[in-house]
């Protein structure tokens, strides 16, 4: 089934309802550039991953949309920010927050992004309980977010980075989002304890391999579908693990090639191509691959415990889908 | 009385409440830059603030801490960016974050602490209702904030900033964290409608008089006491009620003085002092003065409502402190 197109209507709906919360107001500028990524049209994977994780446990997904807003403009706040740290001039192939509206501006609209996050769930229909307990969910998941982006930044500055410590840093910055998501839909969908925690796992599993996938995409995808150039991680420096995979068995000659490009910022594209071919050699793209399959395989083996249904069926799904995407 | 002896004990509360929520854990540099304002020792005025709100309506002041900290959290994660968004090297007598940590770093501490003073809120010792009322109205409070400082900013950029705009501003940028810290304050306070609508007017007409006092300060404060240095709000081009009601008044000559500096960044102490002599003569100095006096006024006012106590006749020290104070 092409799940995409089984959530058309779906992702429609959520389309809307973000549109619609993030209306203009005054001042104009600062709402325009506070829509501007979230309205860009995104996946809205995590959102679709709200609702499928409140609807497996038999309620109305539409019961999860406020959560699913909160967490998708989270999500689009730390994607501004990062944008900026990282320097980065596009983002699904178009400018990013920063270079179209200024440095200064697109720090404001970040922050009222986040902002905008907590109002989102002050929509929700729960009980108090649930609220605070959403809310808390939401907030450590920020936390190591911010943690996660740290380290990811640290260790671009860093030779010496293990495969353990890169797994700790994508734990954070990506997956923690993605476990947030799963655990918080259970939580509305008044989960017990044992299905909220392994939607908690399933969402962990999902994101560790999305964001493999995601590095792996960054070397081997195609930039026209892929929405940005390809190996910008390279030039930033980036320690993905197809990189510490490599410079661990790499023979000096290769280590040096390697070394001498990454984080070259004005690297051409015939060097990204040089180093992707060593990566290749070495085993280190197939490497990141099997990873991401295992991290797939574990995601759906947590969904055990839950109800049969189409909802289940579309986790299992998004699972592929996260692994195979080509953008 | 010295309202800041009297309430010395008070603080120490406070501070090492902050120590202890924002301890260091991994990854290190990044807790050390989150850290690194907050606890360098700023007045405190919004905690107090909160717990003077709690003690007036005669519950422990006590109670309120976990929401001064949320605060106070939130308060230095806008002073983080807003350093960065002004370049601004100096804050409380010492770098700036982004100085100290380089500005990718205090990017994301800003965004942790962010994070934080959500985290504080889970602290509250209150009922559901009033846990869910405090978020949302902490929440309203920084999107507020956002929208201040993106007026402020663009307010640089424009000659034709009227006093009324400018007010609308600083109500947004500062006022509205002074009136959600004692409308929070009332709130846990257990206040009926009359009171928490009288402590959050309260608190923006506190806020009013304190920034309008902040921006004489600037240019009429001694360096060392003060913290910063004496015109920065002039080298950054700041629309000011001083610079506003200067404008309006001024020959064509004082007006291409003042404009001439006005927004340059490496502009002489010489020059500065030339713009605060031509701003003395228009009487727009004592102008603003009157108008902090004004709101100081208007804010003791709205306090009659409450109990006459100790804590009451603190909030209206703090009024007086607020537009007399000299850091």
């Amino acid at each position: 089934m092409d799940l995409m197109e089984v959530l058309r209507e779906r992702i429609k709906i959520i389309n809307r309802e973000i549109d619609e919360f993030l209306r203009v107001k005054e001042p104009e500028k600062l709402y325009d550039a506070t829509r501007y990524l979230p309205l860009s049209g995104g996946k809205r994977l995590r959102p679709l991953l709200v609702s499928l994780s409140t609807e497996v446990l038999g309620e109305d997904w539409k019961k999860s949309i406020p959560f699913g807003i909160a967490i998708e403009l989270m999500h689009n706040f730390t994607l501004v920010h990062d944008d900026i740290m990282d320097r980065s001039p596009l983002r699904r192939n178009i400018e990013t927050t920063h270079v179209k509206f200024g440095e200064e501006t697109a720090i404001i609209a970040g922050d009222l992004l986040f902002a905008k996050s907590y109002e989102a769930l002050h929509k929700l229909d729960v009980n108090k309980d649930a609220f605070r307990r959403l809310n808390l969910l939401l907030t450590k998941c920020i936390e190591e977010i911010c943690e996660g982006q740290y380290m990811d930044m640290d260790f671009e500055k860093r030779e010496d980075v293990t495969e353990e410590e890169y797994i700790k840093m994508i734990e954070k910055k990506t997956a923690a989002l993605f476990s947030c998501s799963a655990e918080g839909g259970a939580i509305i969908g008044g989960g017990n304890d044992e299905e909220i925690k392994a939607l908690s796992m399933y969402g962990k599993s999902l994101g560790l391999g999305f964001q493999i996938w995601d590095d792996y995409l960054d070397l081997k995808g195609e930039e026209k579908e892929f929405g940005k150039r390809i190996g910008n991680d390279i030039r930033e420096g980036k320690k993905t693990l197809m990189i510490i995979h490599a410079v661990a068995r790499a023979d000096e000659k290769e280590k040096r090639l390697i070394l001498s490009i990454l984080g070259k910022k004005d690297a051409k594209d015939e060097e990204i191509k040089e180093v992707i071919e060593v990566l290749d050699n070495l085993g280190s793209l197939s490497y990141a691959k099997e990873k991401a399959m295992k991290y797939a395989r574990e995601a759906k083996e947590f969904l055990r415990v839950l109800p049969e249904n189409d909802a289940r069926r579309c986790l299992e799904e998004l699972v592929d889908y996260a692994i195979s995407r080509r953008r």
